[in-house]
C-alpha cells in the first residue's frame, strides 16, 4: 500500500537535549519529523528553534504531535520511531503507551538512550510481535546529536536496512584520507561528504554494549586528563590558564582528541560571575550516570582486566565524599610539595605528556579486549576496525589515534590474525616501548610528591603486568592450596592437571587430584 | 512432644572438604551428627576418619544416612540441617529434595556455602512456610572448619537462638586479653575456653554479604603479599627461601597474620617431586570462585571506593592470560633491572614492610566502608567492632591488627560517633602518617624498576586521594557540562544548585538550572 505524500518520515519521542537535537539533525537532512514530548513546552521550544534556524524560504520539516496516537497517524507505514527518554523504566513506559496507541508489528522503535545492554536484549524479545524493538546507542553529547553523532545501531538486520539511509545522513563524517572529522556546525547545511560514523554493530544488545565500553573508556580518559591537571596544578603550582595552554599544545601532537581540546577550553574559561578561572569555581564532586560502572562490572564478571576504567569510576566516588576528604586531609600526613626548577618542570611536563599518551593507549586496550571477550562469549561478530572507525568523529572519545587503531585491526585481519590485545599491534607496542621510561618518571614523581594518579598509575601497572612472562600468582596458588585445598597446576606437568600438597600433615606429600 | 533419646542433634548434607570437617568439629563438641552425601564414598570416608581419630573407648557421634528421608527420620525435631554444597543451583537442588523428603516448617536449613548474598535474601522468602532458610558464612578453609572457623550467621533471629550453642562451641576461640587465636588442632579435644568467633550479623543476606567483603579483603591481602614477593624476587633477585625468611620475620611484627605466616611457609617448602622450591614449580595462573569479584561489583554499584580489591581481582585475571603475557613480554620494553647495594636492599626491604602494612590498612578501610555503606542502604544494624572481633581467629584474614580495628570501632561507639572511614581512627591515621614516606619510596622504586604493584600502588593512590581536600573532579564536571550539559555545582553557591555554561555560543553565559 502506497503512503499518502503528506505523511511524515520519522517520529521522535522525548525532546530533551538529545532528542531535540536529533530531531533538528534529521530535519536538516531532508526527512520530515513528527515530534512528541509529554512536556508541551519542549515541543513548542523545538518548533521555535527550527523556525529561528531556517533560512528564509525553507520549509519547516518538523511537526509537533499532541499525543502518541496522533504521531502514529501522521507517520508513513511501516513506521520508524526514535525514543530519546532516560534509560530504565521510561523506555518501557513509552513502549507500552505505543502498544496502547496502536503501533503495528512491522513498525520499528529505536531506543537511543544509554540503556543497559542486557535490558535491550530482554526488550527485543519482550516486544517481538507487537513491534520491532531496535536500538541505537548515540555518542557525541548535545552538539553531536545536532550536527553529527557517532551511532551504534544493533538488533534486527532488516530494520537496519530500512533506517540505514537516515542514519548515514545524520551521522558524523570523517575525511577518509586524513581520518579526521569533517566539522561544520551550520543549521540547515549538514555535512554530506565523507565516511559516516555509523555501522551495524550486531544483534540486540551489541550496540549498547559497545557504547557502554565507549563510555567506560571515556571515564578513564577524562580521569587521566584530570590527573595531569592536578599534577600541573597542585604539583607544579601552575595556573588554570597556564595548564590550558599546555593542554592546547598537547592537543596538537599525539594526544590530539576532543577531550583534550575541550579540557584546554574549560581551563581557559573565565567564570562569568566572579571573573576567576571557572574551573576553580566548580565544585569537585563528579556526577555519573552508570555506564562507566557497568563497564567495570562487566569486565569483572567476564574476567577481563580493565583496572584503569574501574579506577576512574572509583575516583568519581571518592570525589563525592568531600566531607570525609576534608576531615582526612587534616589527619593523614603527606610528603613535602614537589619542588622543581624551571628546567626540571619543563622535563616533567614532557614526561607527563608521554605518560598520558601511554595510559590512554592502555585504557583503549582494556576497552577493546573487553569487547572482544564479551563478543566471544555472546557469539557476536564485532568488527573492531569498523568500531574504531565510527569513533573517529561525532563521539566524545574521538581522537587522532583511533585511525591507528583502525589500521592495527585491519592489518591483523589482512593477515588472518586476531588482535587479542591492542598492545600487540606494532604501532602501539613501539610507541609505548619508546615512551615507557617517561611514563615511569611521571608516575614516580607523582607518588613521591603525594599527588594521586590512580589511573595513570594503574595503567602502568597494567602495562608492567602484561610484560611479565611470570607473575607472582604462583605464590597465590600456593596460598590457596594451603588454606583451601584449591590445588594448583605445575609448570612441568600438562595443563589442567591439578596437584595438592598435604600441608597439614607432618610429612608433606604431593598428590595428583 | 519429647524427642526419642536415640535421635541425633544435627544433619550435615554435603561432605566435601568443608562439610566433612564441619561434621567432625560438631561431633568433637559432643553433638550427634547425621551425615549425607550423594557420593557414598564420602560418607564412608568421613566415618572412617572419625573412627581413626577417636581415642579408644570414645563413642562415635557421626552416623551416615543413605538418603535425605532417612536423615530427616534420624533427627530430633524441630530439625537443624547444615548444607555444605557449592553455591548456586546445588543449594536449591538440596532444598527442593528436602521438601520432597518431608521437611517441616519449623525445621532450620543453614546454608554454609559461599552463596551470593542476594540469592540468600531471595531463598529466605522463597522457602518460607516450607522450612526456615537460614545462612551462615564460614571462613577458615579446611583446617578452620575442622578445628574452629569464623562463623557469620544471619537470618531469622529465633533460628539463631536455637543454633547459637552449637555455633559457639564449634567456632574458633580468641584469648580476650591478647586478642590472639587459641590454637589447638587435636581431634576429640576442642578448644572450649575464650571468646567464640561467631556473632549474629543481621537479617538474611547480611552474613553472606559480610563474608563476601571478608573474601574481597582476602583477595587484596593475598595480592599485596604476592607483589612484595615479586619485588623481592624479580626486583632484588632473592631466592624463595630467603623471601620466606623475610616474611617470617615480618610475621613477628605489625604484619603478623595468618596469610603472612602461610606465605612464609609456602615459600620455604621444597617440591617433593623435584626438590626445587615448590613455589617455582607452581603455574602462575590464579583461580577464583567469585566472591572477590562480587565484592568489587558491589562496591562499584553502591559507589564505595574499593580500588585495591578490584585491582586484586584484575591481577588474577591478568595471571590467567599467560599466552598473551608471553607474547607481550617480547614486544613491550621495560626499564633496566633494579640495582641495589646490600645496604640499599636492606633499606628497601624495610620500606616494603611499611608499604605492605599501609596498603593492608587501606584495604581493610575499603572493606569496612563498603559494609557500612551497604548496611545503611539495606538498613542492617551491623556492629563493626563485633565483626572485627570474630575475624580475629578462625578466618583466613585473621591478623593481629584486627584487635586494633575492634578498639577503633569501640572507641568511636563509646563517643557516640560513627567511624565513616577506618583511616579516621587515631591508631591508623597515626600509623599511616608515620609510614607513608616509606610507602612512597617502595612504590616509586617498583615503578622505576618495572615490577608491577597494582594493589600496593592503588592503595597509595586511595590514601592520597582521601588526603586531598580538593580533587580535580572540578575539571571533570567542567568537561561533562561542556559535552553533555550535565551541569555543575559552584563552591560559592548552596549545595544542590546546578549551573550550566552555554559553551556552544559565541558569548558564553552562565545560567542556573
Amino acid at each position: 500500500m502506497q503512503n499518502h505524500p503528506d505523511l511524515l518520515d520519522i517520529g521522535v519521542i522525548g525532546l530533551g537535549v538529545m532528542g531535540k537535537n536529533l530531531a533538528l539533525n534529521i530535519a536538516d537532512n531532508h526527512y520530515n519529523v513528527a515530534a512528541f514530548d509529554l512536556d508541551t513546552q519542549r515541543i513548542a521550544g523545538l518548533l521555535k528553534q527550527e523556525k529561528d534556524e531556517r533560512l528564509a524560504g525553507k520549509a519547516q520539516r518538523i511537526e509537533g504531535c499532541s499525543n502518541l496516537s496522533e504521531m502514529l497517524s501522521r507517520l508513513a507505514t511501516p513506521r520508524v520511531l526514535v525514543l530519546s527518554v532516560p534509560a530504565g523504566g521510561p523506555v518501557d513506559g513509552v513502549c507500552n503507551a505505543l502498544i496502547e496507541a496502536g503501533i503495528e508489528s512491522d513498525d520499528i522503535v529505536i531506543d537511543t538512550g544509554n540503556s543497559l545492554w542486557t535490558d535491550t536484549v530482554a526488550r527485543e524479545a519482550h516486544y517481538a510481535g507487537k513491534f520491532v524493538f531496535f536500538s541505537c546507542a548515540v555518542s557525541g553529547g548535545e552538539m553531536g546529536a545536532r550536527f553529527g553523532p557517532s551511532l551504534m545501531p544493533s538488533g534486527d538486520a532488516k530494520a537496519w536496512d530500512r533506517i540505514k539511509p537516515i542514519w548515514q545522513a545524520i551521522a558524523a563524517k570523517v575525511d577518509p584520507t586524513t581520518g579526521l572529522p569533517i566539522e561544520r556546525q551550520e543549521p540547515g547545511n549538514p555535512v554530506t561528504e565523507g565516511e559516516p560514523c555509523t555501522t551495524y554493530i550486531g544483534p540486540a544488545g551489541a550496540g549498547h554494549y559497545v557504547k557502554m565500553v565507549h563510555n567506560g573508556i571515556e571515564y578513564a580518559d577524562m580521569q587521566l586528563i584530570c590527573e595531569a591537571y592536578q599534577l600541573l596544578s597542585d604539583g607544579c603550582g601552575m595556573s588554570a590558564s597556564e595548564i590550558g595552554q599546555v593542554f592546547a599544545r598537547w592537543n596538537k601532537g599525539d594526544l590530539n582528541s576532543y577531550l583534550m581540546e575541550i579540557s584546554a577550553d574549560v581551563l581557559s574559561q573565565a567564570d562569568p560571575i566572579t571573573g576567576k578561572p571557572l574551573v576553580e569555581m566548580i565544585l569537585d564532586k563528579a556526577g555519573q550516570k552508570g555506564t562507566g560502572l557497568w563497564t567495570a562490572v562487566s569486565s569483572l564478571q567476564i574476567g577481563c582486566p580493565a583496572p584503569t576504567i574501574a579506577e576512574a569510576v572509583y575516583a568519581r566516588a571518592v570525589s563525592t565524599q568531600k566531607t570525609q576528604r576534608q576531615q582526612l586531609s587534616k589527619l593523614l600526613a603527606g610528603p613535602q610539595r614537589m619542588k622543581m626548577s624551571a628546567e626540571e618542570q619543563a622535563q616533567f611536563i614532557s614526561q607527563l605528556e608521554n605518560a598520558l599518551y601511554c595510559a590512554k593507549i592502555a585504557c583503549y586496550a582494556q576497552g577493546f579486549q573487553l569487547m572482544a571477550m564479551t563478543a566471544k562469549e555472546k557469539q557476536w561478530q564485532l568488527d573492531f576496525a569498523e568500531i574504531a572507525k565510527i569513533w573517529r568523529a561525532g563521539c566524545i572519545i574521538r581522537a587522532t589515534f583511533l585511525q591507528s587503531i583502525t589500521k592495527a585491526y585491519q592489518k591483523a585481519s589482512d593477515r588472518g590474525e586476531e588482535l587479542a590485545n591492542l598492545l600487540m599491534a606494532d604501532s602501539f607496542s613501539n610507541a609505548l616501548s619508546a615512551k615507557q621510561l617517561d611514563w615511569r618518571q611521571a608516575v614516580a614523581k607523582a607518588i613521591i610528591g603525594g599527588v594521586p594518579v590512580p589511573c595513570i598509575g594503574s595503567a602502568l601497572a597494567y602495562y608492567d603486568s602484561y610484560r611479565c612472562e611470570t607473575l607472582p600468582a604462583n605464590l597465590l596458588q600456593g596460598q590457596r592450596d594451603f588454606f583451601g585445598a584449591h590445588t594448583f597446576e605445575r609448570i612441568d606437568a600438562p595443563a589442567g592437571e591439578k596437584y595438592h600438597l598435604n600441608w597439614s600433615h607432618s610429612e608433606r606429600t604431593i598428590e595428583k587430584r
